[in-house]
This record gives C-alpha cells, structure tokens and sequence, in this order.
C-alpha cells in the first residue's frame, strides 16, 4: 500500500513537472515572465501587491493569479487596480486544496491575454510547506514571512525557504511590537538558504515597496522576456 | 490515472480513520483526553502553551506532543515547563509534512506514559488547510487565529474554521497596530462556523489565559475521561 501511493505521488509529482513545462513554453511564447508568491495565510502578499501595484511597475504590463481554497477576497481587492487579475479556486479536490499546481495554473491560461503581459504575479493559497513542492512554470519564487509569525520560521520549515529565489520579510512596521529579531532571523535563513536575497518592507508605511517593485520589474530581463 | 489517484487518496482517509479509532481506544483505556491545537504557522501555538501551562492547570496533569516539518525548537521551549514533551517530526516522506495523521500520533504513543496523562496536547504543523482533514483520535480541536493575520481568515480557509470546538483569537495585544476587526471576524466566523465558541487570548499580556486554561481543564470531563 505504501509503495503504491508512493509511486503515485511520484506520477503526480512527474506529470506536474511536464504541465510546468508547458506553461513556461507558453510565457515564453508570449515573452511573459512568471513569478510565484508563496507564504503562509495572512502574511501579507495581496496588501503588499496593491502596494506595489497601485502605482503600477514603470514599462511592466503586470497581471496577477489569484489562488485561494475559498472565495475571491483577494481578486476582489485586486479589481480596483485595474489590471487583469484572475481567481483559481482550489477546493475542487482532496489533495489539491493547499497549493496551486501547474495543472491548475494551466487551466486559468485561457482567461488571460498573455499576449499583453510583460509579467504575471501567481499568489498561491497561504501554506509553508505544500507550494514549496509544486513548480508551476515559473521564473522565480518569492517567500513572503512577516515579523509577526516569528524569527524561527526558516528552521521550521526549510524547504519552502530554500525554494525561492527572494524573501521578502514583512509588516516591518509591527517589528517594535513583536519578538522577531531581523539579525536572528537572517541567521536562521543562512542555515537553509545560504546568501539568498532580502529585502524587508512594509505594506502599511511603505517601506521596502520601492525596492521589492524594483525587483519584480527586473524578471522580465532576468529571464529574458520580451520588455 | 485521476480515478486511480483519487481512491488512492481515500484509502489513505479510511487507512487514518481506522488508525484514529486505535488511538482514541489507546486514550480510553487510560483516560487521557487529547486536543488537538492547530493554526497557520506562527499564530503563537507554543507560545500560548508556555503561557498556559507555565503555572499548569490545576489538578490536570497535561502532556504536550509537538508535531513539527523539522526541528525540535518547539519541544525545547516546553522543556521547561517540565512536563512530558514528545517531538514528531514529518520531514520523514512526501505527502506527510504537512500535517499530522494518526499513525504519526501512534508512532509517537510509545515515547508518551498515557496513564500519567489527563490531557494530552498535540500541536500540530502549522498549516491551515490540511490538518483538518485527518482526525489523530481526539476528543476536541482548537483552531488558533492571530490577528496579525487579517479578519477575513474564515472565509479564505472554510473547512478548517469549521473542523474545530475552539477558535482562539490570538496575539489581542497587536490589536491596535493591525487592521482586525473583532466583530468582523466573528461575523466572518458565523458564516462558516455559526456559534462556535470564541475565546480572545494574548500570550503576552496574559488576557484570556485563564479563560483558555479553564476551557482546557473541562476537556477530561466534558469528554468523560477520568481526571
């Protein structure tokens, strides 16, 4: 029984490996780049885009996906940014509930204009582990964590960061109420992510927008996706 | 290979309800009542748990099991309140690490003297989607929410609102730094879950601890396990 869900799994695993390849033939087809905001419930990445993306990225036609168990309280906020924005929802099956996989990104292609994109921001459901495990043809992966949750959260849950290529720590403005010390935390980060890029921000007082914008306009060249 | 995936999957769920029934037989046998504590990472579990167990709870003799992807930060914190303590780590296969199930509660049952136990306490991997669908044989489920993590919880994660007997709001004391609406929570809450009982906690501060560690104290007899 265990060998046979186990091999399961693994099919599971290889057939999102080969549908991630297919999104990213259609981003690059399209000269889209992909970027996957991970984090756990409630850390902030829908505040954080509309902080971003109120103002707009300069030169950056951007789209967001939106992906949630439930609902589309998040879409609906991103609505008043009059950008594409569309909702997945993932409480369709056991299993699929916790994360998006590139089957599911894959269905919600159709309702964007890629054509009209320089770049596409997927939010995935709130989770620190299951996400971590599913590409979703991607270029880069972004971990949101705020102060809030605590500075031992890398320890706690290595892979999903080690599976990003930027960390971004959040509600700065919260640090003088919390227990989270930005040094510790950065050293925790070491230990499963060795010289993995920070930048901290602030939703609410703005601090960080700036330069996590910066860092979202420069995908696209990054990956060689048509500006 | 769908249909395949998906009686794979609930074979799994039957495989844990079979499991869970050991369990709860297992926690009969020696009286022990067991609570079920999960959140999304970081919403102040072990926190909370110093806190109410520090003093103990009267005439309660409480075990703590702390299921955590990797590490034992967690059980050293409760190392000190000197009570039993037992790490289940589930970084061990693909599929498990998000989440407890009842044969990882049972793999642990060994380590624990259950008839030195009144009440035993499983924290869970932080997560909000996937604990609440595996049952580990206990008799109540707490389900603990910060409000650094936005009003509108219930709504974007339904079914773990609803798989619970206990919603603890926590982190009351960064209440004015964030934008949580009590009411509005519970009036998000209702719709999920209606009349599901509240209790408002701040570790720190120490408001509504008593009140939690009283609910607790009345889980061996509300469940009818000797104390």
């Amino acid at each position: 029984m265990h060998r046979v869900k186990v091999r399961i799994v693994e099919d599971a695993l290889d057939a999102n490996t080969t549908i991630a390849e297919a999104n990213r033939a259609d981003f690059d087809r399209a000269g889209v780049a992909v970027v996957n905001l991970m984090s756990a419930p409630g850390a902030g990445k829908t505040t954080l885009l509309e902080a971003v993306l109120g103002p707009g990225i300069e030169g950056v036609r951007t789209g967001v996906l939106e992906g949630d168990v439930a609902g589309s309280l998040d879409a609906d906020r991103l609505a008043d940014l009059h950008i594409p924005v569309v909702q997945l929802n993932t409480d369709g099956g056991f299993g699929g509930e916790c994360h998006l996989d590139a089957n599911m990104v894959r269905s919600a292609l159709p309702a964007l204009d890629l054509e009209a994109l320089d770049l596409l921001i997927v939010e995935n459901v709130g989770n620190l582990v299951c996400p971590a495990e599913f590409r979703i043809g991607e270029d880069a992966r972004i971990m949101v964590a705020s102060v809030a949750e605590g500075q031992d959260k890398p320890l706690k849950y290595p892979l999903m960061f080690r599976a990003c290529e930027l960390v971004v720590v959040n509600k700065l403005d919260l640090l003088e109420h919390v227990r989270f010390d930005l040094d510790k935390f950065r050293y925790y980060l070491d230990q499963v992510h060795p010289d993995v890029q920070v930048i901290a921000t602030s939703a609410y007082t703005g601090e960080g927008v700036d330069e996590l914008r910066a860092w979202l306009a420069g995908v696209p060249a990054r990956t060689g996706a048509a500006v």
